[in-house]
């Protein structure tokens, strides 16, 4: 963060001193959404997540400056408060700068702490939603999240808190719940405290768990198995890209 | 749903007959994926959920046979038996055929039965995800929807269920829990009643509530209230289009 650019003589943006929040999907380039893909096109500098791969990276303009910033499960990354001050000190340049998230920016992407930084700044921004994992699990396992008859609430819970545990204050009756799909972020180290939390309060071990890590990509890899055996299936495969767990009746049925 | 065209003789589609569940997103043609606007292009058949709006439409094959099925609220629409029973024939004839459905096809989409569907058939079918409402509210508003210190859980829940009413079976204590954010799928008619009972299951009357009406179109409009007074508001505007609420502490923040 210590790179300190000046304006590209050739900048394509239009719009100047301007921070957008762009959700970069979970993965394919295809699942960008053509505003996306525009926005990406038109910046001079787009600070993204670790966990965004190249072929998305590649489709920034060519004179686009590219920092990489957080987040990557269980690594030491860039702190909040140095991404927020370098989106706000690149806007004051001048630069038109994509924060570039995976998924979609509104979960778990912490947009609501930039958004903030941003605001308080006086600096213009604004938000392009994304594909998030849990739908794009589902398009590739080619299953519903929601069923009108057995699955009539879909709730996304985060396996990574502030200091990387689950966290403390989930509410483990909702969870629980037999008639509701949990799609489970993040999770692939706190997923066994996380079946047997959810065992606990009352959700059948037999309950259908299916975990999917790099969604979208080429090396995809799913492991089918029940909330009983989703966290042994992998803690034996020990997946190094981000894993989204899927947990209900409705991704069977 | 008495059409019964021909293969059309300069077909664009390299994958016959095969069925392609697209999500079309939240109404802006910019919010399609490059890969559900690639299946759009390549398109033999598009059967569309009547909100999807014509400038999506627009940008399937100028051959593509576009066909009107379900859903608006609270008016009738194809059933979904004639639904599959289409999407079966046409992928027979040989035909690429595009199932367009608001949002994504796996948050309360009625994908299940359509997969399930094709699949007895022995009828070849894919899902492409798709931008939802909730996330591009979020986007619109400016907002997270979750926040890593007081909304770790995000839930998703229908306020219309099989017969237009709020499904019986919800967990009212998951929706009431103050550390979550929840999004309310076409509850437009039900919203009143939806605070009602989050209320008696112990929400804040005053947790932040605010309704948006044909999320990130032209005229898309937006309500701001609280959880005890977005009923009203909502009524006393009687929204045509589809509307999203979003509800909790987070989209504040």
């Amino acid at each position: 963060m210590t790179i300190d650019p000046s304006l590209p003589a050739e900048s394509p943006n239009l719009v100047k001193g301007h921070v957008c929040l762009v959700g970069a999907g979970p993965g394919d380039p295809e699942l960008l959404t053509v505003k996306a893909l525009k926005a990406l096109e038109n910046a001079d500098a787009v600070l993204h997540d670790t966990l965004v791969p190249e072929t998305v990276l590649a489709l920034a303009h060519p004179n686009a400056l590219k920092i990489a910033v957080g987040k990557r499960a269980g690594r030491s990354s860039a702190k909040q408060a140095d991404i927020n001050a370098e989106l706000i000190r690149l806007a004051r340049k001048g630069y038109f700068v994509v924060r570039l998230k995976s998924g979609d920016p509104a979960i778990f992407g912490r947009a609501g702490e930039e958004l903030a930084a941003c605001r308080d700044a006086g600096v213009a921004v604004s938000v392009i939603a994304g594909v998030t994992a849990a739908t794009a699990a589902a398009a590739s396992l080619g299953v519903s999240l929601t069923h009108r008859d057995h699955a009539q609430r879909l709730q996304f819970v985060t396996g990574h808190s502030r200091d990387g545990t689950l966290p403390l204050n989930l509410d483990w009756a909702g969870i629980a719940d037999p008639h509701a799909t949990t799609a489970l972020y993040m999770g692939a180290r706190t997923v066994e405290q996380f079946a047997r939390e959810a065992i606990a309060a009352g959700l059948a071990p037999d309950t259908p768990a299916i975990a999917v890590e790099n969604v979208s990509l080429k090396d995809e890899q799913i492991w089918q198995g029940t909330l009983a055996t989703v966290g042994n299936l992998l803690k034996a495969a020990s997946p190094e890209g981000p894993v989204i767990v899927l947990v209900g009746r409705a991704i069977k049925a």
